[in-house]
């Protein structure tokens, strides 16, 4: 396997777009299809022309601009049982999206021939070879995807194995072995790819469903047995459970199994690529996801912590920085005190861990922590604090005080909440008010609105999540919660926090936070007016 | 592999807190280990009682009830190079948390012995054999945790199998093989483990991270070599890429490998036992998490759908019956309805599936459930609109409106929130106020103290546990939110929920039903005072 070539087939846009919640605009594809293209996959499929407007709206503005290295590729079915292939709408849809590639489905499993398709064993292997061959004769690539194959090879090898030299014999260039329910284990998909390479000599795809949390491990175990082209999707979106996750297959493939995926040098836009995907797709992206996720390379426990400062191949397979990812020492109640030192010398690179000011700060973050502060997540908050400690951090405004009233919603009435703040920047006071849906969000609007006055980047800032966990259950109401606050200004995403018996006094701390890291990060030369 | 019994090894509340974002209250602790017991798995991993002082209060509030059928195990690690094991601290704390099993991890790769232990190879072998002897002689069942044992083996097999060999003949009851960096592949994982179950007799156990993509698939490789006990975390939270998934491994070698995992019976629990695990610990269980997430068995593709309705075995491995989830086919109105009667019969006996209240019922809750209500965990909310539904709920009381004020705490002055409430019961109105920690804890006592004046029972009503999620990140603080109450009277326990983009609100809907709960389920003869 080393050194092998190993095509990547990326199906975001067409089996991708088959997940629940998942709807991509024509604007939204161009962007994850140019993104692809840039790290370097082989094959893009982008869409099922003959079913789907939208996907022949995309190929044709696609064309407008080329790619550099990734092949398009339209997807659609063998020709219907009683049609000449040439006069099949399918087909000729698959013409008209102008594509140098095209992907073929059809059955491999004779039960499906005979009790879905209603047809002989042969007529399926004549629809096969025809739209095949028409489509090569139209001047074509086509790829073959064997709909079924392994539950079709559990059931008749000879029918199964058949319609791939059926394929190859009429021109395609790749046959590829779906796992099409999601049910196969590595064993099996590696012993029944074995078969198929024995039996053809063009290359072999292998194309998984994660339905037994396998697709991955499917599609390493066939790439074993000989298979050279892996589909799948990025972020490993799909129908149901999803598809096989190329992210994770590129990864292990290139990093560990010494094959050729994509060139090198890309590998370090890897987590870069997945990010922007599920950005654009508008999907949080899996925090332990392999490679790429937020907590890909997080360690909490202290023992680890202490074991990767001191050989990171302990708990690390690969090194965040092959893949663009980084290491995250999570602060917690159990990481020594090396692994607090080297957070807030990211911060603070001057302080060492005899300055008297350490000290102060790792007992202030203890209590803190105590408090039920936690920062894994909340970087931001940790930046302020330490530049707070150290007298570092300017004050852009201060909150003099705020009233809340609330009150049943009816029908007729929502918004039964309202806020007034005041707030002071240098010498200079505004006071204002607004409502909204809930308590939080009528604060958080008035907030805003008082600071515009003084800063209008921060028309820019939106929170984009608001998470609240109530920490000790044992005083339910009156326990104390902790509120986490994602916020961005459009480039940048950044993460506050705050603790309270009050839900209310807790989201206001890690509102002001996120306004003050904004300012304090982001707007260093400030637009302040402070006349 | 047939018939074969698989030890199930839950770590969800050792190593799955190890994960970003987890933090498990001791109350957390034990709902989640009531629970896997009820779902019949045979391990319990619950904590390191040397570590960390809440695991031991854990431990020894898990003894007040015993559990019908797990096993509890404390976790810690072998004595320290120079200390007698009944003089190690660790060890000790091992012994006051009581449990009928410990299991203890050691070095089984030379290099960490020698360059992170500054042992010697024999030295280390000692400390395997002296902990686990002690522990035996203390009348423990003992595991031995083989760290970094696929490592291990591959820079020196010979020392890797000695330390199990060490293990067993000090009277390990299991020898686990641990994928401590998460990196493996099945095929290393398959043959490494056929060595392991080669050199010993006793039980041998497959430990795996998911770092690779492959925690799944190496525990089904490492079980067809010959493991026959399997750890993870129940949802697969953990480290970094987190643990085998035991949800999806018990699906995989139950259903599909015809293993014994846990009772045959409880394999339609397993939906609601991740549901209700992720609830707990307040993660959103991912959609498409195999067998139990909520896209498991959605359909999308028309052609998927229709073949699905043809004959579901194309495009489904399992019948999601067979877990206790559901189809979910966006285009059809017969999804899911057979679990759903079931659930609804148990609240009303006497309704079919033809009865027209039973689809007015099913309409009304697939609404609820598309704004957000989720009543896995919440059981008395699903009764009491069954009831309510079917006009069989007594209205002991309704809320006739509020007001909540709510200001900035001071140093001086906490409680700055206060609430007012209106009540009637039958023909009565109360009005009355009380203060709080936050208008939430405001409000619940105003409300409590209107009705006991109705209703003195409710003196022993308190809320032991309140858990909000956030459900739709996209709006932040105007987003919408589920409450989630835990309520006690001192016997039973009751949960109860509600949604609302107002906090205060979905609150309100939760403390609401938590009283009506109480009053219909535990107060039939209510001692009410209608004069």
């Amino acid at each position: 396997m080393e050194d092998e070539k190993i095509q990547i087939f990326d199906s975001t846009l067409r089996d991708g777009a088959q997940g629940e919640n998942v709807n991509f605009t024509v604007e939204d594809k161009l962007n994850i299809a140019r993104e692809l293209d840039r790290f370097g996959v082989d094959y893009i499929e982008a869409g099922n022309p003959g079913s789907n407007p939208k996907d022949m709206e995309f190929f044709l503005r696609a064309k407008e601009k080329p790619f550099t290295h990734a092949r398009l590729v339209a997807f659609g079915s063998t020709r219907r049982k009683n049609v000449l292939a040439s006069e099949d709408n399918n087909v000729r849809a698959l013409l008209t999206a102008d594509t140098e590639v095209v992907c073929i489905f059809g059955k491999s499993w004779d039960l499906h021939v005979t009790d879905i398709l209603h047809a002989t064993l042969q007529q399926n292997l004549e629809m096969i070879a025809d739209t095949i061959s028409y489509l090569k004769a139209q001047g074509r690539e086509v790829m073959f995807d064997a709909e079924h194959f392994f539950d079709g090879y559990k059931a008749n090898p000879d029918y199964a194995l058949q319609t791939l030299r059926t394929a190859q014999e009429a021109g395609a260039s790749a046959v590829v072995l779906c796992d099409t329910n999601g049910g196969c284990f590595p064993d099996e998909v590696e012993a029944i790819t074995r078969a198929a390479t024995g039996a053809v000599s063009v290359c072999v795809g292998i194309h998984c469903h994660n339905d037994a949390g396998c697709a991955v491990a499917n599609s390493i175990c066939a790439v074993r047995a000989g298979a050279r082209q892996v589909q799948g999707t990025f972020i490993g979106i799909g129908e149901r459970c999803g598809n096989t996750n190329l992210s994770t297959v590129i990864g292990d493939l290139q990093l560990k199994r010494r094959c050729r995926c994509v060139p090198q040098e890309q590998m370090v836009q890897l987590t870069k690529t997945a990010r922007f995907i599920a950005d654009i797709a508008n999907i949080p992206l899996t925090a332990g996801m392999p490679f790429v996720g937020r907590s890909a390379f997080a360690h909490k426990a202290g023992m680890h912590v202490d074991g990767v400062l001191k050989n990171s191949a302990s708990f690390e397979h690969v090194p965040p920085e092959s893949v663009g990812n980084k290491r995250n020492v999570l602060i917690s109640e159990v990481a020594g005190r090396t692994a607090l030192l080297s957070r807030i010398n990211e911060v603070a690179p001057d302080l060492t861990k005899d300055s008297p000011e350490t000290s102060q700060l790792m007992d202030l973050l203890k209590r803190l922590e105590y408090d039920g502060y936690q920062f894994e997540a909340a970087t931001a908050s940790f930046e302020l604090i330490v530049l707070r400690h150290l007298s570092r951090l300017r004050n852009f405004f201060s909150l003099e005080n705020f009233k809340i009233i609330g009150e049943q919603s009816t029908a007729e009435l929502r918004n039964r909440s309202s806020a007034m703040v005041k707030v002071r920047v240098g010498e200079r006071y505004e006071i204002t008010a607004d409502e909204g849906e809930g308590p939080v969000h009528a604060l958080d609007r008035a907030l805003r609105k008082a600071l515009e006055v003084f800063y209008p980047s921060l028309k820019d800032v939106k929170l984009i999540d608001y998470k609240v966990r109530v920490l000790d259950g044992k005083d339910a109401t009156a326990s104390k919660v902790r509120v986490l606050i994602e916020s961005t200004d459009g480039e940048a995403v950044w993460r506050t926090v705050g603790v309270s018996a009050d839900i209310i006094n807790a989201s206001l701390i890690a509102l002001v936070d996120a306004i003050q890291y904004k300012l304090t990060r982001y707007d260093a030369q400030s637009d302040v007016r402070l006349d």
